[in-house]
């Protein structure tokens, strides 16, 4: 047949997502599959929710995967909420907020955006003020932009919608799992996070969280006759109708509680996955796993840095996961990263819209996230800047990272008459 | 910790779906993934679509999964083509029917539904006369109903639709991989498929396939302004926005053309499980798979029968991946499923809506279409219904069955002796 077995090449993931899978999580999808209302199958269905909680650090009741990729979390905590007309604010600091926006204008939303320059991220002053002018009912905003590498503080901003009575719905797609996403500290309501970044689970499912203000909202939406509703259900429900069936959060939430009233078949084997990649979060401790990631994080940095190289983006707010640099002059980024794949196994990401040709992204981000990938990312870093002319300070990535791991270099008369 | 690593008990899955999971289907998704953009994952993208064309029976140019579960598919396609006030027709003749109702409704189409009896379907001729008579933009129907264990022809309504202009888009969820799905011969428009059900691959993602006739309305829709659409995109459309982000047809066939627009993060491991799925499929060979799902049906079917249980639904109609079997008078249905599943570790399934409690559904599908799950399941089938104290031809169901797969009972005097 024309179709071998499936063959794939050995990588080293170091991009923004889909990062590299736990091999545990490999394993777990391996598992034969159940029946959707088998007990056995609904018990894991339940862990699953009980382990999200940790994750996001809530009591929420609701706290479950939607079944699609991570945009499929977005779009259904927004089309559950946004009715036409809904005064909606989002604050724009990278390309994933142009998402944020996209979503809400094609449900119907009255939009109003701010905007930073890529790079930085806002004051949560200019935030509050603008939710004071602009009076919405939801903010919508990233926590964590993987296109600029910057990381928005959320604090004060949830403080501030939970004193206005205003919905904060935040994208922590990129910050799940790998720094702290405190939901019901910073007073979030809605959160949405993504399996193939800091999970180390394959793209597939969105876990997402809400709390009892938003599920008031969703439960408001006047249901569609399906004949299994309760009339309590329909009594309290004045509002539109929501528009999509498949991200309805008030049928998904039917369906993940007792009541297991049925709307799709849930995605068993990405759910073995999620609850595997769930299970090694608790395993290593919220705390520590950031702190790893702090750790590999502040290596990469110094490596890219004791090369000569420049990182993009103001550092007094970068996201932890994901280090962007700047690409040196006269250098074609994209030759640079065909050949790290091609000759070493490693892909790190280009980038979008304004910083087009201008930056790489550097994920670390779980799973792929440690000292054999950085240490192997900077030298063969090195060996391609030096292949395509670059002038850098030979030898210097690697050693600083090793010292940032605590390995100190030995004195060396001879190595400096080699190397300089 | 108190999450044990994943254990799940062995389970017999005859249900119309999900069903069991080909060992090689599993096996490959414990592969590890690849980058989204990583040439060596395009190109099993780009293989995935021509088996799918193989699957669908098809020439179209788009043949691609949509990364959710089966609805995710249906959604999509109808959302991608309906606009505000649509003319639409939706022949139901059990649950799934009322789905694509729903699913309509909610985006704003102006629904005509016709209804026929659960346990038969439509003659042709009376769908092709109400279509005359609403003159809709898009027929919407099912071609296999699970609830009900029927299909419906379509060949006549196919070729009808052509002709009058009308767009034919058909739920083939519970039928593709196991019975005939012949998209271009019967012109269909838009085809939906499952993978948890004949593809004997977990839920999670939706194959779906649509041919020009399709494409035309989807370039029709106003894009969203994403700053990479050419003006020429832009000057051909004038229809109304696609609502959704996640299942805008427009930006997905972007994605999964040669210009590899940015959209979700394609779900690398289901996307090898599909790819197996297939290739599984394919050295099969379509025809030689139809034959072995209705080998396997005939002796359920027979096995059934023989016990002296009755069938529910219009025989002519049957879908031959679903057999529905009538619940013996002043039996407990749920207990008789229960027993099954804790004493044998079999699973078969209930009913919905006006069949609630009637019927019980029992699935031949991909990988649980096989010789000994058959045996297994009308021995079992026979000792729970003894052990309920419901009279049946003991012995004569696994003699029935066998008997179909060509073994013949050896006669003894005997064993009249002792059963009769």
């Amino acid at each position: 047949m024309k179709f071998l077995p499936l063959q794939t090449p050995n990588r080293t993931i170091m991009t923004p997502g889909p990062v590299e899978v736990d091999p545990r999580v490999l394993q777990a999808m391996s598992t034969p599959i159940l029946g959707q209302f088998d007990p056995a199958f609904t018990s894991i269905m339940n862990e699953v929710m009980e382990m999200l909680r940790y994750l996001f650090r809530t009591d929420n009741k609701w706290a479950f995967p939607i079944d699609g990729t991570s945009r499929s979390g977005i779009e259904a905590m927004l089309v559950s909420i946004i009715e036409q007309g809904d005064k909606v604010l989002i604050p724009i600091y990278g390309r994933f907020g142009y998402l944020l926006t996209e979503i809400c204008e094609r449900y119907g939303a009255d939009v109003t955006t701010i905007e930073r320059e890529w790079g930085t991220v806002f004051d949560p002053e200019d935030v509050i003020r603008e939710i004071k002018k602009v009076q919405p009912k939801i903010v919508a905003i990233v926590h964590g932009e993987t296109s600029t590498g910057c990381m928005q503080p959320l604090e004060e901003i949830g403080k501030a919608c939970r004193e206005m009575d205003v919905i904060l719905v935040v994208d922590a797609v990129a910050t799940i799992g790998g720094t702290d996403v405190n939901v019901d500290e910073w007073q979030l309501d809605g959160v949405i996070g993504g399996t193939q970044k800091c999970l180390s689970v394959p793209s597939g499912m969105a876990p997402i969280t809400y709390n009892d203000r938003i599920e008031k909202i969703v439960l408001s939406r006047k249901k569609v006759e399906r004949g299994i509703r309760t009339e309590l259900d329909q009594q309290m429900a004045t509002g539109q109708t929501i528009i999509s069936n498949y991200f309805d959060l008030s049928q998904l939430q039917d369906y993940w509680s007792p009541r297991r009233l049925n709307h799709h078949t849930e995605a068993t084997s990405m759910l073995y996955a999620l609850r595997e990649g769930l299970r090694l979060i608790m395993e290593e401790g919220l705390d520590n796993r950031f702190a790893r990631h702090r750790l590999h994080e502040r290596a990469l940095m110094a490596g890219l840095e004791a090369m000569g190289l420049t990182l993009f983006g103001d550092k007094r707010f970068k996201l932890p996961t994901v280090t962007c640099v700047n690409i040196p002059q006269d250098v074609d980024g994209e030759s640079v990263r065909r050949m790290l794949l091609d000759e070493f196994g490693i892909e790190i990401a280009s980038s979008f819209g304004p910083l087009h040709g201008k930056i790489w992204r550097i994920g670390t981000m779980g799973y792929s996230c440690r000292k054999e990938n950085i240490l192997k990312l900077l030298t063969a870093l090195e060996a391609v800047l030096i292949y395509h002319g670059v002038r850098i300070n030979r030898g210097e990535g690697a050693q600083a990272a090793l010292s940032m791991y605590g390995k100190q270099r030995k004195e060396s008369a001879f190595s400096s008459v080699v190397h300089r």
